[in-house]
């Protein structure tokens, strides 16, 4: 019996870019990034895939998109019309749409170093993004996030997925994109409760990672709810860089067990499948933050005074605090429609141990392996309690 | 406009053992691997898949496996029966293979610390790596490739995929097993077709990696012939410990252009293809080094001595330096039969320039970035002149 033992690093990078109006002619950022790259190649070849959501908001995106690359003298060429499909966590759960996107590919002649542009909202570029990494064992692949979610968390971020036997994300992979344009201009189009619950996922990484940008959360509220662009940009750009800092030095593609970055994610998910998916993803992250900083507090880990900071920074930004579906069948723990399901999926998905993140303080989480059902149950009266 | 640049390193590790009788209740391999891993686990579930060509020529294999996990008290729970599935390259053309598999990891509720096992030849461990990879964005995969082939060459490496559009691997991904168990039992049922055609990558890899492997093949086409078994463990360690090496400092995920394991390959996939698949791989393979190496002594680069070794060792071998399926329409450049539309499928799958391993020594490998179609003719015309 003899063994050889296999080791090997695999480097990873890719560009987070910040501009407004990716497609006006006079603004170079793509035009750079395949330029930058053509070595060796007399062309290169684009297939542009569109939110139906953004083409609505935007019904000259098309256009000038085309524009865009009819400018490149032929080192560039845009394949076919660029493909609109459905955007939303609905179009997850079509695995026609995936195969749609592959078939172009092919059709296309798209190869590894050719490029799929995505241009939507998370659960799109999710869905593009892995019909791209897994044509020819991966293809190039260009996100350009529309939304406030995507551009500050699972957009810059390196997971892609659809979903599958009623269960969220479980086919995908992990796979860098090539690059990512964060443009600030689709998000003039953002209906308020979009733009809002974007706002939570900045609340979260800023919960367990970082005291001051909580604080420069909670002090530019009015800002935010009056949609001031400035402000927004800040907030995108600073929690973009503690999602890639945070990437970068864990574990990016998820080897063990832990997922900090899903703090409030357990009930988060749940949420949204029992609300059949009414709620938007940052409201429903809203509401896990809630219970799981509830739950903290009531285990003795986070001060009361910090538990109160949390809970009225999400109620000044308008998110609610409780939904009746937290409390569905709460004392029947065998009930499918209770919640604390979602404590089990959570574990099943990321495999391993159950590996919840907690807070101890503003700006610091720290992980368990148990959560106690009752205090969850306490957690969510509290909240009932409150929210009345 | 502002950037922010990610960059990280994924360290990835895996053993590759070479063992004798792995479901042999005394064998304590697969019994270790998974006990090495319990931290904090109850039990590890395990599900197994295996080519029905394996079953058939050991028909107690089953059996063999459920006895060996019912002796790991609770432990490791071994999922179901296992699952039997067609194997050969035909097997990676049938998607609904593919889905089976995901059901049932979805079904028994794998989640991604716990195990697929997959027993069989090089394309069935494709499709089920494939299905592995992207179920919960990544399962633990086991591969225990049963034929010379996988065991020296695809079965150790870091991709999986299946066929789609007619093309080979067009689905797949780059993610390392996490372990490979050679088992040299499994050897003594294949055909002696089989058996030979497996030393056509060995044959490979020590022309482009290392003459002294090469002489050593030389020197024992007599114990290979008669299926010496000490001499086959030999030939697939070696060739698996160069695989090894290669993929660890060179491009694991092909993030490049560069594909020198490939030797030869650009025209083996072809007739693969062209032959509708009544060749075996390892023969394309040899057909393929035949061409490369007569096109490589055409071209000036290897002495006529060395691809006469080259051409003498492969005939010793009783592979064909030869089929008609060379010469179809080979006048024609634009006729779909012809061979050499092998060269844009081959560089159109890996994307970026045309990059052709050729050689200038034996031992010794030598990357072009184009080949020159006469001269290809030339050797085509020369193998046949040879084989007549």
């Amino acid at each position: 019996m003899k063994t050889l033992q296999q080791s090997f690093s695999v480097a990873f990078q890719y560009p987070v870019h910040f501009t407004q109006g990716i497609f006006q002619q006079e603004n170079p950022l793509i035009r750079n990034i395949f330029s930058a790259n053509l070595n060796g190649y007399a062309k290169r070849k684009v297939f542009v895939v569109i939110d139906d959501g953004v083409q609505k908001c935007f019904p000259t995106l098309h256009q000038e998109i085309k524009n865009y690359f009819s400018t490149f003298n032929g080192s560039i060429e845009l394949c076919g019309e660029p493909l609109i499909i459905p955007g939303g966590e609905f179009s997850k759960n079509d695995n026609g749409l995936a195969r749609q996107i592959i078939k172009a590919i092919n059709d296309f002649g798209i190869d590894r170093h050719s490029y799929v542009i995505a241009i939507g909202g998370g659960a799109m570029l999710d869905l593009v993004g892995f019909a791209a990494a897994i044509a020819h064992r991966g293809i190039r692949h260009i996100r350009i996030p529309t939304t406030v979610l995507s551009q500050n968390d699972s957009g810059v971020g390196v997971k892609n997925g659809i979903n599958a036997f009623g269960k969220k994300n479980f086919l995908g992979t992990f796979v860098p994109p090539y690059a990512v344009i964060n443009d600030s201009q689709f998000l003039t189009s953002l209906h308020d409760r979009d733009w809002r619950s974007g706002i939570a996922e900045a609340i979260k990484v800023a919960l367990i990672k970082d005291a001051s940008f909580f604080k420069y959360i909670e002090e530019h509220t009015t800002q935010l709810l009056s949609r001031d662009m400035a402000t927004m940009e800040q907030v995108i750009y600073h929690c973009a860089e503690l999602h890639l800092n945070h990437i970068r030095s864990g574990d990016p593609f998820e080897l063990g067990t832990s997922r900090p970055l899903d703090f409030g994610h357990w009930s988060a998910h749940k949420l949204e499948q029992l609300t059949l998916y009414s709620i938007r993803h940052g409201e429903a992250v809203a509401l896990g933050i809630a219970l799981d900083s509830t739950y903290s507090y009531l285990s003795g880990m986070l001060p009361e005074r910090e538990l109160e900071k949390i809970l009225s920074l999400l109620k000044t930004l308008k998110f609610e605090l409780y939904i009746p579906e937290m409390s569905f069948h709460l004392e029947d723990e065998q009930h499918p429609l209770n919640m604390m399901n979602g404590l089990n999926e959570f574990r099943e998905h990321l495999g391993g141990v159950l590996t919840i993140m907690l807070l101890e303080q503003i700006g610091r989480g720290v992980e368990v392996h148990e959560m106690n059902l009752s205090k969850i149950r306490e957690a969510v009266r509290l909240l009932e309690a409150r929210s009345k």
